[in-house]
């Protein structure tokens, strides 16, 4: 199976996706809150609705997973992950650094994963077995080094349990640069090898799916804390780096 | 005197400042921590050296303030207050919503300022008595919602005292959407009427100067926690919003 098979069609997809998302952006468009609290906007039912439409007219034996409605034969070989605006917040602030996320996962794993920036017009795609490309170019993650030199992106503040604070303020005094709540970007950033260490807690299979292809096929590391292959079964945690040793290194801050 | 007399010149200043940032940007340059921890790279050295040759050369008579080099002649009339990487951490890591700050204070007050963000090509122009521009357009705040209904920036977690954290904390309950760790860029997005409310603390003359006319000049306030006019004395808390009232309510969880 080459799974390089797909990727032209998750490409058709983000191309579905980004003036859907460009006509929403830095409008006065009206969002809503969702049962957690989370924002929704018009673009990502939008987004949602043209991708599980063409995904139902191209492949209707595969199944669909997306952030706003429900499962669609998720016990299908073949399941489309989708989050249409990931980094909600940030879209509706005016920040472009939200990312339309596509993924293709096998048997409850990721294979093909998409981050699109329409604003930037910015695109990873990865692919297991494949190089990782940015706007069509292959990209590497750097060497890491160490904690004490890394570049680390530390997510949203509510995402993480109060009992990880303490680990993670230690990361945070022993890292130069430390920055937040950046979303799917900083995994882009990482694959190719301008930042070192993202961490995130509280995930769902549609916020890290199209990460994992994108982030291993830069020569990156990705798991969830625990050390296990991020699937649709994990406990929300997730972790990318430049390497394994970069990533054991600061969970064992996390008592990890 | 009208101060727009002087924003051809600040915006030469910008478009000296734009190729440097960009020749760095994403690069491996190197970069080294100050004795306060925070990160200075290349691009700002070069662009404040540049920055300055420029205003020597055509305002002798000027005063500079800038964040990597001393003060000259800044009892002057005119001062040039210049940050030239403002979010080095953001610019670091390859983020683009870094910006070249500039600002000209008169008798101790900002009466000029320019956001720009060389990698979008983005540039927020504020003059007192003048109308703030984008990219040459004239903008405006919005009409400012209640809190309970405010997209809010807490800029950087770590730029508060420990004792604002539970009135933090507090607004980051009432309020829909907050965000975390975004420099210059977000009160950008405010005068433009994409946020709400900015709060910061522990700034510099060289980190609020250029905001307060593109502020002012969009029809929002800025003022400091205290409600005081940000001049070059001030005690580093910054507050920024579409109405006085929306930040006088926010202000009220700080004790203030």
């Amino acid at each position: 199976m080459d799974y390089a098979d797909y990727v032209p069609f998750a490409c058709e997809l983000a191309d579905l996706a980004r003036p859907i998302a460009r006509s929403h952006f830095r409008t006065s468009g009206s969002h809503e809150l969702k049962g957690d609290g989370s924002p929704v906007t018009l673009a990502d039912r939008e987004i949602e609705l043209c991708l599980r439409a063409a995904i139902r007219a191209a492949h209707p034996e595969h199944g669909i997973l997306g952030e706003e409605e429900g499962p669609e034969r998720i016990d299908a070989r073949f399941v489309w992950v989708l989050d249409p605006i990931d980094g909600t917040r940030g879209f509706l602030a005016g920040k472009p650094l939200f990312g339309t996320l596509i993924a293709l996962f096998e048997n409850g794993y990721p294979v093909v994963g998409i981050i699109d920036q329409p604003i930037l017009d910015e695109r990873w795609v990865g692919c297991t077995g494949r190089a990782t490309t940015f706007n069509g170019e292959p990209i590497h993650v750097r060497a890491a080094p160490d904690l004490a030199a890394s570049v680390v992106y530390l997510g949203w503040p509510a995402c993480f349990d109060i009992e990880d604070r303490p680990g993670l303020d230690a990361i945070e005094a022993i890292a130069p640069v430390t920055l937040f709540d950046c979303d799917c970007y900083a995994y882009g950033l990482l694959a190719m090898g301008q930042a070192d260490l993202v961490l995130e807690a509280d995930l769902e299979p549609y916020d890290y799916g199209a990460l994992v292809p994108i982030i291993r096929g830069a020569g990156g590391f990705a798991a969830t804390w625990g050390g296990d292959d991020p699937g649709f079964e994990t406990d929300g945690t997730f972790v990318a780096a430049g390497d394994e040793s970069l990533a054991r290194a600061a969970l064992r801050h996390l008592g990890r």
